[in-house]
């Protein structure tokens, strides 16, 4: 098939995308072999935001027009070192940050209303007549948002309809009908459950920091459906074990897949491998963008949702 | 202390209670021994709604002024033979409501957006890097009621925030946002997630039957967080054996605490312990409504929250 226009997928995890791709490209991938003999020829290079950018790969593809991130997230990209290439950047902005809003509200019940424990305790025979758990009310909790973007907006609504009040902090001012405040510190010290919901770079590495997490408190709960790097996970492990922390519920980790012999003997944790976005209906949103960035870039149009620094 | 009126704790598991009855009343308790010397003081039996009442001891207290139910729920009391021995029975509705939605939203999100089997799937190693599990959007989902009463109003809106589409079914018609469907099959037929949310009786015993668990279907979730006896339990585990049921998410059991063996084999199930309804919140109401009644009753002045029939 003539002039079918060759693009890179650069990580394993993406291999599932070959099929949709190979309908109308010429599909490499790099866990495979390198792509010597086509380097000329490769025009987009489709990677996993979140990851880490092997550079070296890119710098030996002189024709390569986009980088397309398949997720929302780009936080493994190097923004400047591919604006000093003129290397434009896509993403999946806007297409589930619903899911994860819902898994966060998932989480929050699931942990809040132990519904992970409950669900253990029963079906390892536990249950009897004369002891019955008691859980706190969701109502009149405080919910703290790390993060006012479209996933924090989307917690807010939720968590308001079962009677929680919610206050947020973010480096920037907005308009919001919810209260900012002062400080994230002063979020943490004056909230229940803090979500941690904001977008992740190399400035906000250890973002809930010890301090943060010790004001939360030994009452309080954090959920991080953002990303591990946000998140002192030393910190939150040491604060968890020795009751300075009342309980987390992770979606992301500081690794990933995180080694489950490290959360073993960490107690009031409800973990989940990284699935708060990706809904079937969400990756469909992201296949489309994809594919329609992709064909933007070959075709020399105007890119469908770059990303704007 | 003379004229401390007496009362009688019925069930074991509210003999918690004591401690707060014994400020104000002489407290005996059935299960310790039966009240034979104080039989003829006893002005108020304290229940649990939900368990069938032991009437032979009720007929020996000949100045009872008072069946007070510390739950919102009453299906373990005979109305009618209350009513033929002039027992007026009180209870505590519209206290938990919220908190009811509450857990059966949080067992939605458990079920379909795969916590329960995420967090034992994480914490036993199984999560590999090149395997992400996807799971269905909220967005979209038609969720069906059974009972448009207080709870099931309380599911509607906290779904509805979600993009759910909600549908209704009860045997009044009744004013709603909400459409209300021709019959509980058709209800059961069109909808993803069929959340029972309807007060029990011995009218609407296995209300959930075979053919309507096989109307909701393979990519349906049943969530009962009623009674117990409002599903038929045999044909539940049979369906969701067989998969002509998706999933199931029950608070609630045809035998409370069930036996954790039946539930072994049996796959897509969340199960808790019935704590829905058991927020330390909630109880606070509850036991603010029953020393209410108690006094009244004691006084002789109206009773504030008495079974309407």
């Amino acid at each position: 098939m003539p002039h079918r226009p060759h693009v890179l997928i650069m990580q394993s995890p993406l291999g599932a995308l070959s099929p949709l791709l190979e309908s109308a490209y010429n599909v490499h991938r790099l866990w495979e072999h390198p792509p010597v003999e086509a380097q000329n020829l490769i025009q987009a290079a489709v990677v996993l935001g979140e990851a880490p950018l092997d550079t070296a790969v890119i710098e030996r593809l002189p024709n390569l027009k986009l980088l397309a991130c398949f997720t929302s997230g780009y936080d493994g990209i190097d923004l400047d070192w591919c604006a000093a290439r003129g290397l434009p950047v896509t993403h999946a902005p806007a297409v589930n940050h619903e899911d994860v809003a819902d898994h966060a509200v998932g989480l929050i019940l699931a942990s809040v209303r132990r519904i992970v424990d409950g669900d253990r305790t029963l079906k390892s025979g536990r249950w009897t007549a004369d002891e019955r758990l008691m859980t706190p009310s969701m109502k009149g909790k405080r919910v703290g948002i790390v993060g006012l973007g479209l996933i924090g907006e989307a917690v807010a609504k939720r968590v308001a309809v079962m009677g929680c009040s919610v206050a947020w902090w973010g480096p920037r001012t907005k308009e919001s009908p919810w209260p900012r405040a002062a400080s994230l510190k002063d979020l943490a010290r004056d909230c229940d459950v803090l979500v941690v919901a904001c977008r992740a770079d190399e400035t906000n590495r250890g973002l809930i920091s010890a301090e943060v997490i010790e004001a939360l408190g030994p009452s309080g709960l954090l959920v991080n459906v953002a990303r591990g790097s946000l998140v002192d996970e030393e910190a939150l492990i040491a604060a968890l074990k020795t009751g300075r922390l009342g309980q987390a519920a992770l979606d992301v980790f500081e690794t990933e897949p995180t080694d489950a012999a490290r959360w073993a003997v960490v107690p009031n944790v409800v973990l989940t491998p990284h699935t708060a976005g990706a809904t079937s209906e969400a990756v469909q949103g992201m296949l489309i963008l994809l594919m329609r960035n992709l064909a933007a870039a070959v075709a020399g149009e105007p890119l469908i949702t770059p990303v704007v620094r």
